[in-house]
């Protein structure tokens, strides 16, 4: 999290303030001080929308259920589809067209979806990420899930979580107008990750994601730190037993662009 | 995290604004709507120290390899000793009384140090989790870790953190004059976990810990969800290959008072 990292326009921008850096004692090397300041929208850099985001009366973030956020990863290349359309709503041909090639997402998942937009999260200025330089909602632009493809998972599908890397599950034209996806995976009690980095180092399968916030009291979502145990010898299906030391050793890190 | 939480006296307080709570659209429940700003110090609620919180050039908090946010966990028991004694100094004693019982202290672990001060957190009013309802950073009294101590894990054991259930692994005496284990441990890049908690549902041995900040740019610390995996069938050395549903199943929360 840095300042001038790609925000919603809508959301206030990210403000990290020195208290003190340097020698309490001039002279007295033991007696160095760093201490910060933060102030933050809880939808910043890599985060987790809480159900209570856009319900009435759903969990908010500190209601969550530790268990709720992690699971068997599921990673959704469709670069290919989406090519440079900013405006690619992933469909549930694109979700189903992955499972003919590697088998039904499993019960309790964390389905990933990578657009490509991520690479461009730390471009200089917001055009490349969010289509637009200005503050105007209306002009940003950015691929996400269509809401066909959001229904037909909660009606066919279990997952805990949908991940993506952009700053919305619905795209950016949607996002403005009608945050459909939003609508119909929060209700369902499936939570959103926004802003997930590092897709490119994932497997389509055989990992477990932890996506975890830190937890805000009444929050309607918070930044997370995410991360994924990778075991080389799980099968697709990620059924076969792991090895612990192997799985240590494979850790890698997804979140914070 | 919940304004009005336990803060050492230096730091600021945390505030939770409410930026939108309702229906953008009066009478359309489908337009609801919860957003909020959080503004904090990087040592808010349960959260890690990085090295250049003391340390100049050290590893900030966004410098810290994520292998070194995991490992073994080793939970030290100390109330007994400490009774209600709110200046005792956990001695390299302590820590070989423990080793007595339970084995050598692994390479790579998380030490987590549970004083008991953690179940006043949420009392009302911070006179029995600091010593003090002032602000007056020399009268705030908890116990906490000798000097002594410390230097004994840094030069005869491997430890990744040290993680205690008060505000400081320095006592609340030593912090305000010398704050020597933060002086010892974090020019070894043995990271700091404050105010960790759920100790009582943690077993001595068996575990492994993840604390997990969230990554702030150029941070000196930051608030962090920690969890621990618990393998039932893991032998007290930690050593056994754990069965991954068991372990899903068996996921703890420690973080967050």
């Amino acid at each position: 999290m840095e300042e001038g990292m790609n925000m919603y326009p809508t959301h206030a921008e990210y403000r990290f303030t020195i208290v003190y850096r340097g020698e309490l004692a001039p002279g007295y090397p033991e007696s160095y001080l760093e201490s910060n300041n933060l102030f933050m929208s809880e939808h910043t850099g890599t985060h987790l929308d809480a159900p209570a985001h856009f319900v009435p009366g759903a969990w908010r973030l500190d209601e969550i259920p530790l268990g709720h956020l992690t699971g068997p990863g599921v990673v959704v290349d469709v670069r290919d589809k989406i090519g440079n359309n900013s405006d690619y709503a992933i469909t549930q041909q694109d979700l189903q067209d992955w499972e003919r090639q590697y088998g039904r997402i499993p019960d309790d998942s964390i389905l990933l979806l990578r657009t490509g937009w991520g690479e461009w999260f730390w471009e200089q200025g917001p055009q490349a990420f969010l289509g637009t330089d200005t503050e105007d909602v209306n002009l940003v632009h950015f691929p996400g899930l269509h809401p066909e493809g959001a229904q037909w998972l909660v009606d066919n599908r279990n997952v805990r979580m949908v991940g993506l890397d952009t700053m919305s599950p619905d795209t950016g034209e949607a996002s403005a107008k009608a945050p459909l996806v939003h609508r119909i995976l929060l209700p369902n009690n499936v939570l959103i990750l926004e802003n997930v980095a590092h897709l490119d180092k994932m497997p389509p399968t055989g990992s477990t994601v932890y996506a975890m916030p830190i937890k805000i009291g009444q929050g309607s979502g918070a930044p997370a730190r995410v991360f994924a145990i990778v075991d080389g010898r799980t099968s697709t299906a990620g059924l076969s037993t792991p090895n612990w030391a192997a799985m240590l050793s494979t850790l890698l890190i997804l979140a914070v662009m």
